[in-house]
This record gives structure tokens, C-alpha cells and sequence, in this order.
């Protein structure tokens, strides 16, 4: 990793943002895409256990993953905490900004193959997904390791990847090698890394970062919130007075996103942004908006994201008690010289 | 560069392929893309210059074109010699095996944006590309640049870009910063590295690299042909006597891919492998097919693509003076114990 490249939140556990302005063009390299860990890295996993309610527990390693038929999807993780560091009053949490979100190709077998070869059994409802990240509980009294739960349903979608590589090459290590999951769509807490053992559950899991962390209400969160954002100009920019180009990325982790709309007067006037044709259902999108000034002093610039269905991106921040998926328009503030 | 990760079949000038196993997904780290160059890599130009046949002839640093609409698209790149140390007899000219070949986004202004700035007169009928990098002509009689042109009308496509960046990051040094063109579809020599100069002209160019080399008979190469190529198994390898997923990548520079057809009995039956959904029109795709040996002993794979127009990848060596677009069927033999 490269200490330009990223702003650190915490060194251990490892969180990382960047700056969106720092990204170009759709693919995120790994030395620009945020990092959000929950314990220390841990060593790399030997094999990946599928257990419980199957018909043939297996143990298999990377080669045995490999040797499966590959898949290779784009997808735009974002952290489920992106945003939160915009609450007012301050949510507990890691103070993300708009950077805890990335594109990257990710390369692996489908999840759907390896769950077929242990065979569920009819009662299995959940698959748990355990990583071999551990640390101690909220608590302190015991020692828990990152464990997130998929509805079956769910984990067998064809696009659910056994990942081991990001943009070509093997995934680094930060980014769970040498096996993580990667639900394609949802926030990033879906998408457990160094993945140590698939567990089929007959009921609902109740582990910490399923009920407590990464809910909303008693609803454990799941497909990323539509959002557009400005890249560039950044806030507190200083241009002179001429025509520009602004420009951004958008998303829906549905897979909906339909325009994104731009404001250079605070949300008084709006039109549509030009949008770059999509590399995947989950990939984010670059858009850019000319913009001509009309005279000097302070311009507010705002992007907003609309879907399919009509909705559009909130105005006003989303306030939840863990400060999750705040998909609020981000306003930028230059200075017209 | 990493050098475990290129065979290099020369330093100077640098000329460097990838073995085709390497490779992870559609997207090809630089480490692993081929570079093909003609001289030694030049001092960054500080301008592109765009002169000529102009209303106004224009001087462009790198912030200048930064500051245009950004376009990134996929792109598989290939030298137009990728194949030829397969010709038997063989050919004068570098002895590329199947490695010179990559795909990767690439992220630029589109050149049309910046000819449209400087305006073509209506006598410009072809652009010469320059880069900054020149040696001795072949009779080494005279100094000459890598110059090659584009007809205007090709020139003018909204997907030729001014490229500065390459799966996400600034151009790397070898592959042309701080601008190169990028021409998606056709052979790497049109997209000139280390951009110093666009000229548009009146007449047709009649330089070394246009009119003496790239060339079949007296037309300069352009799209690349048809081809599929076997990933994995190597040729050589040793496998066991069960089924196995072969696994490779298919490409034509017209945008016109159809279907890859796989041989496991070297060429007295086909079927159609399974092929991936295409990023770009510009970009690679992925293909698998399950191959289940009968017997042990020798087996001889062979991927064939065909076009949209029905048209199919050669079975016999394609030869022409200076062994360019041998896209034929290259077969693998495998051993099964």
C-alpha cells in the first residue's frame, strides 16, 4: 500500500479512505481503494471450511478454488459508514468521509458452484460467512471474529464471487487475501474477507456485526443506497471565471441508477449530467456537467442521483443511531475568482 | 516493471510479452501488459503540439488536456507481429508468441475535442501522429521518429483518446506518458506513445512506419483480426485423466465477436465454449469450456473464434512479407496421464 494514495482513519484496525478527486476513470487500483477492517490483519487462512447443514462438509484450498470456472465482475464497494463524517450532530463510528468507496474487476469462482458441491440441506436458511479476522468483543469478554450472514437465497445469485483477485492480480493482502467473499451490490460488510469458514445455518444468525453493527433498526443492511458525488471541482476550490467541467461518479447498488442531475446555484435550478455508459450492473458510473459561472463569489455545486422508479438521492442527511448509509446530496463550495 | 511478471525479448529498445496463463480477468496490470517500443523511451514532451493544416495551430500541456471531458474505455491492445514466432518459415521481426496482447481502461480526453479546438482546413486529409521517440532510420542514414498516421475521418471517432491514464493511475513511463493515443480496435502501432505532435496534413504520409512497416502489401494494418486464444491448460502440461475447465480469451478489434469454438480432438470436432458478456466493444473476453479426456495419452486443444458475418479465425499460419496478424489456431497439446 502507498501512503500517498490514501488517508488513514486508524493504522490497526486499518481504515482507509480516498479522496475522491484522486480517482480516474472507472477501475480503482488497489493502492486507491478504502480499506475498512474491524480487527488486525490475520494470517492468511490455509483452507476454506463449508459446514453445517450440508450434505458434504469440504475443506478446499486456493488451488481447489482456482481450478473452478472463473468469474470476473466490476464492482463498486462501498463502506456501509461512508458519509457519516457529514452527520450533524456526529454519529459514533469511523469519521468517513466520501472516500470509503472503489471500483475494481474482481476475479473468482462463483460462490453458487462451491455451495452446490457441499450440497445444502432443505432446512439450511443463512449462510455465515466467518472470516479469520477476530479481536475482542465490544464488551471485552470475549473474543469474536468478523462473522456476516447471507439469506440463502441470496448467497446462491451466480454473481456472489470466492474471490481471490482484484484487477489482475492476486488479491492483496489488506483485501482479504487469500479468499474473500464479494456480494456484488451490497455494502461492503457483505464481502467478508480472509474467509475461513462457510457455515449453512438452519436459522436466523444473530452474531454481533449481523444484529448489533451494520443494521438499521433490526434490519441488517443490505444493497448500497443510490448516491452521486462530485469529484472535482473539491470543496473550497478556487477557479477563475470561466466555463468548467465538473465532474463525478454515481452508483445504485441495485443496479438502477437512471440520471444524475447537477446544480450550480444551491438546489434552485437543476439539469442532467452526461452519464458514462455502465461497465456492469455494479459498477459506479462517471458523469461530468458543464458549468459557466455567471459571476464572481461564492458558487454551491450539488449532484444528485436518481433511479428507475423516480426517487431521487435525499437532500436532507440520513440520520440512523449508527450513522449507516447517509446517501445525502454532498455540496461543494468554490469560490468563483 | 516488474520483470518476473514480462518475458522480455529485448532492453533496448524495450519489447517485453506477458504468457497468456498469467493473466487474471479482463483487466491486465501494467506489470503484466506487453510493451512493444522502437527506440529507447524518450524525455517526457513537456507539449503536444497540433499543427498543420489548422485554423489554430495549438500548444497543449498535460494540465490543458486534463481539463477537457474525461472518456475511459477497455481496450485490448496488440501488436500486429503477436503470433509471428509460430511462422514456419519463420519471419524477420520481433518473435512475439501469443503474449504481446493486453486490455486495460484507459482514461483521456477525446482527440476529436482537441482537433475540433485547433480546426481542421477542409484540404486535411490524415493526421500524423509523432511521438518523441526517434533513432536511426534501417539504412542508418538519417534520424527518424515513430510517425504514423491516421486517415482524418478515423481520427475524428469520438473513442480515439489522448490517453493519461491506465487502469486508474498516470501513464506509466513504458507505456507512453505523459500522452499517448489510444486507437481502440486496431493494432498498438496507431497508438503512438510519448505524443509530441499532430500534424494534419494534405496528403497522404508516406513515413518508414506507415508506408514500410505495418503494412500488408501497400495497406497500413489497421483493426485487429479475429482471434481466440487457450489460456490455460499450457502447451506441454501434464494433467490427470478427469474432466478439467479450459479457460482462455477471444478478441476482434471490429467489435464483431460472435462465439469461440473449442477442438479437445485437434480439429475434427467443435462446440461452442461459454463466453463471457463483453466489457467494451474495444476489450477481450473471457471464454471456458469443460473438456473431459477419454483416454490418456496426447490431446490437442484448439479455440477458434468466429465473427458476427460468420466468418472464422484461420486454421492455416496466415503469411504475408513481414509476418503481421497471424491470427491462425494455435493449438495446445496437453498430456493426459
Amino acid at each position: 500500500m502507498n501512503a500517498d494514495e490514501l488517508v488513514y482513519l486508524s493504522r490497526d484496525p486499518l481504515n482507509a479512505e480516498t479522496p475522491l478527486e484522486r480517482q480516474i476513470g472507472v477501475i480503482t487500483p488497489a493502492s486507491r481503494h478504502y480499506v475498512r477492517d474491524h480487527f488486525a490483519i490475520p494470517a492468511a487462512p490455509e483452507r476454506l471450511a463449508i459446514e453445517g447443514a450440508v450434505r458434504t462438509p469440504l475443506q478446499l484450498d486456493l488451488d481447489d478454488v482456482r481450478s473452478l470456472p472463473r468469474r470476473s465482475l466490476i464492482v463498486t464497494l462501498e463502506c456501509a459508514g461512508n458519509g457519516r463524517a457529514f452527520l450533524d450532530p456526529p454519529a459514533a463510528g469511523e469519521q468517513w468521509r466520501t472516500g470509503a468507496v472503489g471500483t475494481a474487476e474482481w476475479t473468482g469462482a462463483s460462490l453458487r458452484t462451491v455451495l452446490e458441491m457441499a450440497g445444502p440441506l432443505a432446512n439450511a436458511v443463512e449462510l455465515v460467512c466467518v472470516g479469520a479476522d477476530a479481536g475482542p468483543s465490544a464488551d471485552a469478554k470475549a473474543r469474536i471474529a468478523y462473522e456476516r450472514s447471507l439469506p440463502l437465497a441470496d448467497a446462491m445469485r451466480d454473481d456472489v464471487l470466492l474471490a481471490y483477485a482484484m484487477n489482475g492480480v492476486d488479491l492483496p493482502r489488506e483485501h482479504g487475501a487469500p479468499l474473500r467473499l464479494l456480494v456484488p451490490g451490497w455494502y461492503g460488510m457483505a464481502s467478508v474477507k480472509w474467509l475461513a469458514r462457510l457455515r449453512l445455518a438452519e436459522r436466523r444468525f444473530e452474531g454481533f456485526f449481523q444484529a448489533r453493527r451494520y443494521v438499521v433498526g433490526d434490519r441488517p443492511l443490505r444493497e448500497i443506497a443510490p448516491r452521486a458525488l462530485i469529484a472535482w471541482p473539491r470543496d473550497g476550490e478556487r477557479l477563475p471565471a470561466r466555463p468548467f467541467v465538473a465532474r463525478g461518479y454515481a452508483w445504485s447498488g441495485r443496479g438502477d441508477l437512471a440520471r444524475v442531475a447537477v446544480s450550480a446555484d444551491g438546489g434552485r435550478s437543476w439539469r442532467d449530467a452526461t452519464l458514462d455508459d455502465a461497465l456492469s450492473r455494479y459498477a459506479w458510473r462517471q458523469w461530468h456537467a458543464a458549468v459557466a459561472p455567471s459571476a464572481s463569489g461564492d458558487l454551491v455545486l450539488m449532484a444528485r442521483a436518481a433511479t428507475t422508479d423516480g426517487a431521487q438521492e435525499p437532500l436532507e442527511e440520513v440520520r440512523n443511531d449508527l450513522g449507516y448509509a447517509n446517501n445525502a446530496v454532498r455540496p461543494v463550495r468554490i469560490e468563483i475568482a
